[in-house]
């Protein structure tokens, strides 16, 4: 369902590109590549296994069409993309790829790697919308409006004070996210049962290289331990929870009625050529509100049965995504709403 | 995000291809069409300006740039693909387009179109997926099975009486569909804030046209009314529900411990070649979940402020669309489960 | 924890009282009680078992301690109080109580018969608010106000159409409730795994007759078919987002840069004696988001292992009657706030 | 809705008295005589207006009926609760009591007193559980059980192994609940609309010293900032998603196909009774899926309108509590669970 239209008002194409199929592939042959060179690293397998394993994955363009047919029947992609990617090596080394992990050692490492990115991004854009409250601040936060409580008028606050509320839980939510890198962006290795089964004595050491090659963080297998993902999650909803606050007050004061601010670049309408829609504070409020259900719903896939469960599992696989795009165009259409505004000193 | 991988998973491409934009854009041009014959019918505008409408609408084709550009200002993309359109027609009957109407009476009347199609879709796999029950009542309803209550043994059941508690929601899911169709399935018309002003004494006129002309049903204009969106909605999250349960039950019947059944073309494994997982059952689960998620996001949509609310509005078109598309892939599912499904007479 | 001051605000005493400990036991014993004249009706058990059934279910008074134990221990309150009353009836006919049934079809049953009554409360309440909203428009209706659509001023709407956007989804709910009454307003009996087992070929007359005695319809077992009250669910949850909706409306009508509305009656503030605050409008969008979420919550109790699920019946428990009571306050502090509308002339 | 029964099942009187409505007094009584002596400290009122008021703070009986009233009409119970209590100081000092104070310091402040002894009851309960799992481990550890996938037998994995997941998460919400209280723990007091306007060049000056008198941290106001209650309420969800993990592979490997726990103290059935179901194990379940909709539903509350939001805040007091206490309940179970747990040496 390609939406160019819905996402060029909700959307975020920067952070997207980290959900595509062809980087969920390019993070799963990463683990690979480093999973092979950490385990030749250790004597498990070859020096030449893991040469002709980095040699293969180096460009590796799977047959989509057949990946398709494989997570459709296996419910991941990796038990195809691994056959593939054997074929690929040839017969000599084919059977050290993926040895001694599991399909969830290989998505959640390539989640985890792009997520990565995407934490890097976001706390680009909070410190940005950061920077551009700061300034809103420096240019009207001497400047007082008429404070309302519960929608009625109350006394004056200054524009300072405003737009301290608004900032703040975004410069909380920017450190919540730096406190997080140390014990999120770590590796996935458990294989079958999430016992390192495969690897023995050398099951740590494993694991510690793998963690280097890829410049993440050391773990234990965390298969059915999501606690850290949904955490993350409730930090994106917690960010577009404070950008929506921005928008539902953006909304309100650039009222016809209360003209609090004036807001540039407002959207035109079909009906009537006079008007200029809050737009951007509109949709913050909806991102909101799209992310505060979508993180209760990833709350639900913290139950997983036994050592993996397939329906949890997917159930993240459907809604993390579409939340960091959602925070990550929440963050955008936040810095683009502040900008448009200006508190007159008349008022 | 093109996920092509995940689609096959969890997606569907027949409900999906209603929800692109070329799906939207083509019910916005049937209703854009259908509005000018309407209006021209009712001398509202001029049968040479209907002509030239009907004329441009077929095989427009629009600047899809453009039209990305004015939802990110306009939060819809009416305006303009209405610019785009008029220029279309030219200027001598360019400002008869869309006259009298508002954004959300093309938008949502172009939902209601292809909602349409997407009932009728899901409503012949729900009888399918039935006659499937219904098959497998036929060829193992006379065996039994241990009944299980609270995760432990209780007494025998029937396998008829089990696939009877399966299948009997998703008949009334089915009855419930056919009778909100004549509800559900009508025109919006309302202009700017829904009073039908432009039109005066012909606004019944035109809107009764326009409903036959589009195969409609008449309705008052419903811009903040939304009931009848959420409980269609309701409809789809208590299908995935029923599905839910089956994949819940088919999980558990087809544990090796339990092997009430025995499942064919179960999942394999990148690390268990021994293993055959119930892929199918469990996704069934994960789409439960999904969209009880989202028909409670959904409902937070219901509040609209004053006479259209761009925050709720946007909200739906995040949520339903994927509610469609998931239970639509449900009702796949499960019918290809059903069939892979046997009793065995030792039990 | 008893809540009287939140439950002043956000509460309902009427239908909260439907939901007590006492209203619960009240419903189960009724079940007993007409099951024992079913069976004696059937020759299922004895005339004079009935009888003594009967007459130790009047003016049973359980030891609630006990019950408080009892369903600590069992998960369900019907263990330990059917073995009150079997001591209770004696040991001639004590074996004869609920003799057939099981825990869920007595709770199941206690619930409908409840939630009988809710449907009445809440569909007179809908009427009175429905003619409130009748006699709003019929003093008000003539007069017009600026419309709104995305926040901004876009073109005048009558008071009329205004209202009449508040009233029509309450219209459609109250209709939907009247519609499922048949449906859902039905016995529970289905024995130990739903298949009547223990009555043999008198299971019909048995279950017909139990409907008979309970003024309830005749349905087959639905222990994990749950659509029928999630759909219930759905109804109030749409119920309070049409209240909310209005809530929505009054909180920016009265704002006293708009005074499109006066507003009787506001509430007071610590802080600032001179403010009138919309507190029962702001609790209409309370309610409405309340609900919402509930409903989604509610929603996940699709899924039942098995026969039977302790896990998903539970939630329900905890979901369904807060539902009630929410809907309940809705609709009264809706038609409260109804009532303190006036439509200035002036405006 | 006093509901005794089933609070005995999924509830926690422990913690929900610290959400009564005396215990709510209790706390915003505690906020006033703090404030009082703060100020009085200050020089803000006099010493003698603090003594009158920590004199009528002390044993203060408040007119319970008068406070219902009062928070149906004004949406908070400070109004009516402030006239009480100036009343009872008397006419010399009673306009020195709530000086400079909004509804929303007292409620919050109260709310926070309480949320510390919650965090307190919590992190204990989180300690012992932590403890009876490392015992479960020191006895059973070095086992074996055949470990599952998708549902299907997989390869074995070490009990220790096995309670390590469940462990885990348990300790990193542990760990967060302490690394919160910091912030989390602190007063609130923002007078009117959040500016401490009331107190001039001592605004600074009271806060601290009402910090101090209560044992909390200072903290500017952070009347619509809610994006620490809400984390912490996504804590309580992740806590409860790690025992519902726990329940649900208590059911599971209870099963009687499986039998790789034997599980003690089973819940009996009214139809079945040689059945001794999981209790517990589903309760726990249950309680992860409620709190995973309240956090979502609590996420929607993230988004106030201008300097207090009546709705969003409302809403929190209908979800925050309920969170608690099904925490508490969740982890209480869970520790009672564990103790019922032998893993045979056989298996």
């Amino acid at each position: 369902m390609p939406n160019r239209l819905l996402d060029a008002l909700v959307g975020d194409a920067e952070l997207a590109a980290l959900f595509s199929d062809e980087a969920e592939i390019s993070g799963i042959l990463a683990f690979e590549k480093a999973l092979a060179q950490a385990e030749a690293d250790s004597g498990v397998i070859s020096d030449a296994a893991a040469s002709a394993i980095a040699a293969a994955c180096d460009g590796f363009k799977p047959d989509y069409a057949a990946l398709e047919t494989g997570i459709a029947r296996d419910g991941v992609v990796v038990p195809e993309l691994v056959r593939q990617l054997r074929e690929a090596v040839g017969s000599g080394h084919g059977k050290s790829v993926h040895f001694g992990a599991t399909s969830q050692d290989a998505i959640d490492t390539s989640l985890v790697l792009r997520l990565a990115k995407a934490m890097t991004i976001i706390e680009d854009r909070l410190a940005a919308l950061g920077r551009s409250l700061q300034d809103l601040t420096s240019r009207f936060g001497s400047l007082s409006r008429m404070g309302h409580t519960r929608m009625q008028q109350a006394l004056p606050i200054t524009v300072a004070a405003k737009i301290g509320n608004w900032a703040e839980p975004l410069q909380r939510q920017l450190r919540a996210l730096e406190g997080m890198r140390r014990n999120l962006l770590v590796i996935q290795l458990g294989g079958a049962v999430g016992m390192r089964e495969a690897f023995g004595d050398k099951a740590d050491a494993v694991a510690r290289r793998l963690a280097g090659h890829l410049d993440l963080g050391f773990a234990t297998p965390w298969h059915t331990q999501r606690d850290l993902l949904v955490d993350f999650a409730s930090v994106l909803s917690l960010i577009t929870g404070a950008t929506g606050k921005i928008g539902a007050d953006v909304a309100l004061l650039s009222q016809n009625e209360v003209e609090a601010i004036t807001l540039a670049g407002g959207g035109g309408s079909s009906a009537m050529p006079h008007k200029s829609n809050p737009v951007k504070a509109e949709v913050l409020v909806t991102l909101a509100r799209f992310n505060a259900g979508q993180v209760g719903t990833l709350h639900q896939a913290l139950v997983h049965e036994y050592e993996r469960s397939g329906s949890a599992w997917t159930l993240e696989w459907m809604v993390l995504p579409q939340m960091v795009i959602a925070t990550g165009a929440a963050l955008r259409l936040a810095n683009e709403l502040v900008g448009q505004i200006t508190f007159d000193a008349r008022a």
